[in-house]
């Protein structure tokens, strides 16, 4: 890592090392190369190493993205004394690996959410992690949109008083049509549908903001028992792609999760309402750069729904635009995030999912599934 | 029942009795009065009789709300032979006796909802019904709301495809202040709490569209364990403010229920959520007037939820208004009742909850209360 | 008229008659049918007379609307002892006769408005009632939506501060469709176009909220400049189905007013912005049961507009519904301007248009149209 | 200019030089930065030359921008053989001198709007542009939103018919406050007011959508005719912090645009409605990603305005987002922009407004002052 003097401060210019380069991790290499031109406060990362499936194919994206070098086996790059961080958009099934042998070599992780298909991984990872005494980070982008950080800060201000209930929707439409063929995502090998296919969203926005599931019960559907397949017949489906959970939480909050990806006309629904003694906060990820807030204050004749637009005064949103309104898009949330993971580096007090809280994420995802297979309520 | 000649069909003029003239009596009497004027097909039902807790009472209601006789005894009233239908609006508790003692001197009874506080009480009521062979309907006016009607009409159709899941949730926050004194909805005797006192409705209106639940299993809550009394104490709150309901309905439907009547901000919210193979229906009560639809239909470029206005085409809206968008109101959904009401005294199909129907409703409330208490499915 | 005493004030029971019977003159009907039980305070109007073009129909109505009498000639209505106020609901052409001769004969008038195509057939109007001394009241229900009222309770309460600005855009689509045959109004014969088809309504709301309009200057357009007959040939357009107004008011409110009734999709669309030195308050008479304000006050990281939906602390709201958010009909104001006018008969302070202020609208109306074939500001 | 050989087609490795580094040079160099990762079919652009007021902020600002070489003069950075285009941040008053300059030396020229205070600066910036035949491009960004575009494909596909009237409004809050201290925004040498300040975004959007306007009359407003100063007096305001303007385009399309910089709660609004024979078109740019849009077509028991979220299939979000709903940013329509500047320096056909187009607004602008001034029609 080189260092410089620049003031006061020990600034490092961090040597970033990229595993994938599908979206997820030209999300990340957009997000390296903006971060330090956005927040103004830290030195540039530099592009160190990129590892794709091949070596042609790694070039190719090392230019593209503005890598330094390239290469087609993930364990150079791993063995790479200049890379000081390693960001993992591989597929899930490779997290495992990947990010632990990033570890035991003594790099800081930045690993794409969820932790892995099996729990008993997942363990492996945390534990690596806590060996490693490395910053190990999940990829859990949404609770970085300024405004569900505000929506942290007023809870914890008891803007709405204390908060007694919560409802979280998430709901996207890409297994919507029955008519579509059969898929891996159909498959029981890829988990359990929805529920950990995008179910651990809400379970990451819940657990920075109401701390983890104490206990849940739910009901998973198959809203198509079978799908169609190329050879005209038709498949079993082995997966759910609905869940609607009951959660309670400490404290005697009492919640309600709904999931579905067959839900038509739902893009990127995460619809949250948070009830407390003195108001409700509302929110739609289909419409991130707005909040809704309901508190009892003023005249009852001119009490209602507040509609917040994200402005400078809702943090970092000011390192992005200097006028309220205009709009952040959901990529510039990945930026937040490297900040985040910056900061964490540097030995600062970072908001972040890291490898112990992802874990008790997919401990839950796991309880969830186990109360539908028995019909009761399972403990955390 | 006077009998007149018009045209070819004979029209019977009926009689109305009334019990009690809070708001609903209100209601009740305003939508027989405006029945016939607003539909334009039937003969002007006689405002016969009104009876109050006391004579005085009656008297002076009779005369504001235009009704011929008055009584203290609504036993007098019963016993009218000019009276054909009677009108039930006094506080649940008072519904078994008044009901079956209307319909077993052969009157036709529309009865507020819900039926009774105790189930055996909701049995006997529909024994009582069947056993005279008089109309017997309950008051659940959300379903006569044109656009709920249209949502049955376009699932009727298939417009959506095959429903494969639905969600509601009812939300008011006239128990939501934790400072506000005791009183008798938080106790025991009051019934379950949300679940009975407005859970009904929701019941009410998935019952019409999707048919009786078949499964349940609930999570009930008590946002604030107690509640202060005028004499500066704390008393155990002995109700649940909050319904969290898992619902599994014939063919594999699967769903979910949320309750709560502590739920800031929220004035009348009914909002349903219903989604098929083929696209989405979504409706709030707190914007009655509008219709959501989501169907795969045109181009993907320009796919996305329709907002429909209430207008003529979506009978009998056209009855009140000839233009569309310019609203109905949730009194009027109560003229649409009394309209029902006639239908299914002249023998004609009507879009009603009768009170075998009701029974289903409130035999689902309970099972749903014991799924609570049993932490366990319920199977109805 | 009837009088009785009850308690100290002496109460009328108010003789009405109704001329005509289409969709405004059932409104009138269910108006005075309703407004004594609404209300609850006031004696209930006896329904004495109804005229209809011919004496069966009338007949038949006067059953069907609760009148006691019905007659084929108005003028024999007008005559009735027993008549205290007439209702004037037949088309614009016959207002002026009928109004002038109502008032002559000492009845209170409640007349549909526009007052009369032809601006000194207004006049008459305006003297007729000014001589008489009689209440003349025109049917302008739109101000009388209890959100409308508490905007004007706002804006006297300086709740946005100064109002320095205003927009109103009301649109239909009833004249949107260029193949729809060419009818009556696109005849120079029926007016201005939308400018007095609806143009009239905004410009009630605004005489109530902000005075009347002191300069304007317009733009008028036709987007269809011909229309095709039943004869299969093309028929030029001589009315506006589009004015685009600039309006300047007193204390240097400036203003903008947009109408079209060839708006896809609009339904009912009156939507008013207004803008003060303090905040900014929004409505649409779609959703005619909320409203929206922006306030100054509180912290900038919470500022929003605030949805605010009807409740009884929106008088007269409570007269209907006893709790908020459960939605007022467009039907309904009408029953509350019924109130008003009866209010204005007993002598009260009452929220109406007369004729007076009312041929301050249609003045505004003619000079509007002025300024666009001038092609210059119109002073008013 | 560096060529490289790529498959079948030469790309060129863009020299890229950027003059000012407030929030706009910010944006510059990050859309520079990003481009080419982002769109994954160009070289990435070098970021050759950074000028600032001074050295020593130069040498800071192309540290953190990624620029190789800084400068505090920009006249180095022009004569920069490196150097094949020039971003022009600065603010409007140093846009003619750098532009022309830029141009002369052979260089390519992106330079944010609006191009002069003074219309004879935009001609001679135009004229330069002419002559040297090289590619100016003005910084009009919101015509870059995928769903800007949408609309105009679905103008030129008549997917609304002919249209025939449009309406756009924008407003933000930045003025609003009296009590804010006096400002140069407020003196005349700033311009007209709202009208210039941000008038000609809609004119842009308007421009690429319609055409350019032909007639215009408008009334500019002082919602505040002074302003408080530091030393405790009230100043004079000289500029119109509102305008509303009545248009006209060709082919009869008639029009209304409004703008304030003193509307309390909005933030960055431009709604845009745009009516047609058979639909109506819909947007507001605080809702970025969504579009409205009314189509006759299906039941009319079904028609109502669709909420489009922007997806893949509005080109070019596909380059930035994999799934529909997901959201892009303000700042994301620069990196749009720089791809279709670079675009226009290869020779392909550009969404861009150049030198030329950009005349036209100013002009209009300059117009639609005049008719104000002299209260009458400014015909373009």
């Amino acid at each position: 890592m080189d260092q410089i003097i620049l003031g006061l401060s020990v600034i490092t210019s961090l040597g970033v090392g990229l595993i994938g380069t599908g979206y997820m991790g030209k999300c990340h290499a957009l997000a390296w190369n903006a971060v330090a031109p956005v927040f103004g406060d830290i030195e540039r990362p530099r592009l160190v190493h990129l590892a794709e499936a091949n070596a042609d194919l790694a070039a190719k994206q090392a230019k593209a993205l503005g890598f330094g070098k390239s290469t087609g086996d993930w364990r150079e790059l791993i063995a790479d004394p200049e890379v000081d961080v390693v960001s993992i958009t591989t597929p899930n099934a490779f997290h495992p690996e990947m990010a632990i042998a990033a570890l035991e070599a003594g790099k800081h992780v930045w690993c794409e959410k969820p932790m892995a298909p099996a729990f008993a991984d997942a363990e492996r990872m945390a534990q690596a992690a806590r060996i490693s005494g490395r910053v190990a980070v999940l990829g859990y982008n949404y609770i970085q949109n300024p405004l569900i950080r505000h929506i942290g800060k007023l809870l914890a201000e008891s803007a709405i008083g204390k908060v007694h209930s919560v409802r979280v929707e998430m709901d996207e439409d890409f297994m919507a049509d029955p008519a579509a063929l059969f898929y891996w995502k159909s498959e029981a090998s890829s988990g359990y549908g929805a529920l950990d296919d995008f179910g651990v969203h809400p379970l990451s926005i819940l657990s920075t903001l109401l701390g983890p599931a104490q206990q849940v019960m739910a009901d998973l559907a198959k809203p198509f028992p079978t799908r169609p397949t190329q050879d005209g017949k038709d498949r079993e489906v082995e997966t759910f792609d609905i869940a609607n959970i009951l959660v309670r939480f400490a404290d005697g909050v009492s919640g309600a999760i709904q999931l579905s990806r067959s839900a038509w006309g739902r893009k990127g629904r995460i619809a949250i309402q948070i009830f407390g003694s003195q108001g409700t906060i509302a929110y739609d990820q289909e419409r991130m750069n707005e909040l809704q807030i309901f508190a009892r204050e003023g005249r009852a004749s001119e009490q209602g729904f507040r509609t917040i637009l994200t402005a400078p005064i809702h943090p970092p949103y000011d390192k992005f635009l200097p006028a309220p309104g205009h709009g952040l898009g959901f990529n510039e949330l990945k930026i937040i995030e490297a900040r985040e993971v910056m900061r964490a580096i540097s030995g600062e007090t970072a908001h972040i999912i890291d490898f112990q809280q992802g874990l008790v994420i997919e401990k839950t995802v796991h309880a969830i599934a186990h109360s539908h297979r028995d019909g009761c309520w399972v403990r955390l």
